[in-house]
């Protein structure tokens, strides 16, 4: 590919230098082959960007002005304000997601009664159960099994082991990684003469269109009512939603996040790595909440807390500060206490 | 089912209302039709209780004495002192356990040497290894592995790609939930010459009647001695329960509790969300450990604790609010030095 | 085996008393039967010792010198200064690890263009994809799926269900627990006028020799260069590894364990039980992170750091035992206050 040939990709952007320089690949500034094309978007990379072979960049402009003009004579540069996201765009034009090849392998079972679309792609040892609805352009990997009238929309990926249970609905192109648990029991038990009684989930788990969910995440179905995962919520590894949680759309949760049940989670959230919520709560609408934080009380949109309780974001640092800060605190106290005796 | 048809479910109750009204199903007041029956418990879900188009409800006393004498007569209701109880006790007796259906799918595989009951149900891509023992009406769904001489005790549930290693001792009517792996090498190692000596791990894992495993928890086989889940625990997904561990009966954990190894857990113990403990600490019967605390001594018996250490919970309350009034008491001690000079 | 045959196990330990006597296995005190072998390394234990059915036992000199002649007389002792290890590697002697039994079981699925060695071991309902590599004795136990491209090194082991996406590169002697997840995406979005663009990652994941991976454990490839888990790191059940990190040599790394992505830990480095770590963080060699710490800046090499941020332990523990403390610290700021007016 061509240099030149790259701008219909970011058009946006002005390249300088050799418009027929030929690229070859995507790389990091430490590792790239000279005819790879890498990014810079920000000062403290610029000792691996000159020590770099690469010799074609995507670049801020700050940062292009300020190189000599010898570099800027030997590299080839395609120079926009946002260099990465320049960059993913290509990235994701060089490497499209996977599209399914039809078929149906001997080793999967398909049970009769289920209904999968000529297009899908089901592999070896995946299994799709009574009732369920596969459709077009799916890819099953090994090892997923797909519940009793379940359905997965179209062009999802389900990698190997995905668990989806019966019932449950997965949206349209939905990524879901290995080993993930979709529509298993909420967790919920009262006590009984004998022990601990299990309180039946016979609510669904549904995941809207565009959600990915990461390798061995866990989301319950719901007790009665259902839980509900948002359009382009994008959830990392060993993440836990509990029953009936509603979350809304554009959402991020980052590894080891806790979502207890019946909490509902607005639209543009974001929750930070090993945060925990308690049952019940609302968290509002573009709210971001700081990592291992314990939501025990509801948080409002749009605001940026952290803590145990959350708190503001500004006010849970001072508090840090002043924790640090404690050892100062008790030697100025005895001097007091001194100065008085 | 009729109305007074339901009274042998709840005898406690007392039926208000058209006694021939036809019930359909269970539902949450948002969504139920107007033949499913909600149950309302607290005061706070009142106005969902109005604007519900459900007729049935089951009601405390106290909430019901409050009711208008229009919407008591429009509806019918059973009313109890715990409604919530009651919902349960519906709900499971309109949704049992699914019973097994006999019969082993062509695609699993079990091996020559194992020892499966007739009443039990494997499906395809489940796999039974050489010496194991499959009880009276268990079911093993898709992608469960079933190690070496490992036994499952009857009416037991497998859910989808649930994972038992060689040896390990599943009790009767255990629910393992997608994913979840039981029987996993311990983590111990001793620094050598070369590195990290592994040690190996000869014990076994073992649950006991009545347990249920959240999807993808991981519960590690012992060293020399076992590591033994009591009759009746239940626990969340996503938790990890170390090796040579004790856990008693009817104990709860929720997602994200993480159990380190020699730990020794009495009957009926509480560990809410995201709690960790140190390795050979014991936690005493009855107890309670609040979200996200680190045991790092042992709990007595009948005690709520809270925090790194855990620390009685009022003890942990009052902390965390002077903690809270840092800012405060950094002024008043700015203003006393003021004072002084 | 006699008792003098152990000797060449442990060649430091001094055998005290029947040198024929015959033993048949190893035990913990409490459970082990007469002719199993034991051992005590510390004072506290003296007293499951003394009430131990065990006859042979590895023992520290201290400990030793301090029994009665009697018991001295009764049982049969190695005494050497390091029992714990010396037991380890008699387990290790005695419970080597399992040979593979070359052979692809017919229920297995073998893709025609990978390459299997001869010596491997492959269950029934394993999956090895397109062009993957399997190295000499390697087994791959029930439900393994070995992605496209992907290359096992030899006699690594792969337990029921451990799934390894497309291109990953798993070293030599490798153990890697059931369920775990290796090469699945790495979790990065930028934002887009539709909601969140999917960062493509194209890395790939990499574990050298020696490496062992825990039940349900999930690490990511890279984004365009790769991730590197370096030789003879052992990772427990449930931890995160984010994308393009370098762990070095010999690390060990608890349960929940959270590494978000672009951290480089160096070699022997030891992160405890919810340890997370902010993303872009360095770790230097053998440096000790305490459980539940929050690694939100860089940690030097050779430090044991705990809390949130990290500090040096002893400056955490003075201030945790200042934060107990305050309930009298304001005691003592009233009562300063209360002499002023």
């Amino acid at each position: 590919m061509r240099a030149c040939d790259l701008i219909s990709i970011f058009p946006d952007a002005r390249l300088v230098g050799d418009k027929d320089f030929v690229i070859k690949g995507v790389g990091a500034a430490s590792t790239a082959a000279p005819d790879s094309i890498c990014f810079i978007e920000a000062e403290k990379y610029l000792e691996g960007f000159r020590k770099s072979a690469s010799r074609a960049w995507i670049i801020s402009p700050q940062i292009f002005d300020s190189l000599e003009q010898r570099i800027k004579n030997e590299r080839i540069f395609f120079v926009t304000e946002k260099p990465y996201d320049s960059f993913v765009r290509l990235v994701n034009h060089l490497f499209p997601a996977r599209k399914s090849k039809p078929g149906i392998h001997p080793m999967a079972f398909v049970d009769p009664s289920a209904d999968v679309h000529a297009t899908a792609e089901i592999h070896a040892h995946a299994t799709v159960e009574g009732g369920a609805k596969i459709g077009a352009g799916v890819i099953l990997y090994p090892g997923v099994w797909v519940g009793e009238n379940a359905t997965i929309g179209e062009n999802s990926i389900l990698y190997g082991g995905a668990k989806i249970y019966h019932g449950t609905m997965i949206g349209k192109r939905n990524i879901l990684h290995a080993g993930c648990v979709i529509g298993s029991d909420g967790f919920g038990f009262i006590p009984d003469k004998t022990g601990l009684l299990k309180i039946p989930q016979i609510g669904k788990a549904i995941l809207h269109d565009d959600v990915e969910i990461g390798a061995n995440s866990t989301i319950d179905r719901g007790t009665i009512e259902d839980t509900v995962i948002g359009r382009g919520t994008k959830i990392d590894n060993l993440v836990q939603i509990g029953h009936n949680c509603k979350v809304g759309e554009n959402c991020i949760m980052c590894a080891f996040v806790g979502v207890s049940g019946n909490t509902t989670i607005g639209n543009n959230v974001l929750l930070a790595g090993q945060v925990g919520t308690k049952g019940h709560m609302k968290i509002g609408d573009n709210t971001q909440v700081g990592a291992q934080s314990g939501v025990s009380k509801d948080v409002p949109p749009n605001s940026k807390v952290k803590g145990y309780p959350p708190q503001p974001l500004k006010e849970y640092l001072r508090l840090q500060a002043l924790i640090q800060k404690l050892p100062e605190i008790y030697k100025r106290l005895v001097k007091l206490e001194e100065e008085k005796s």
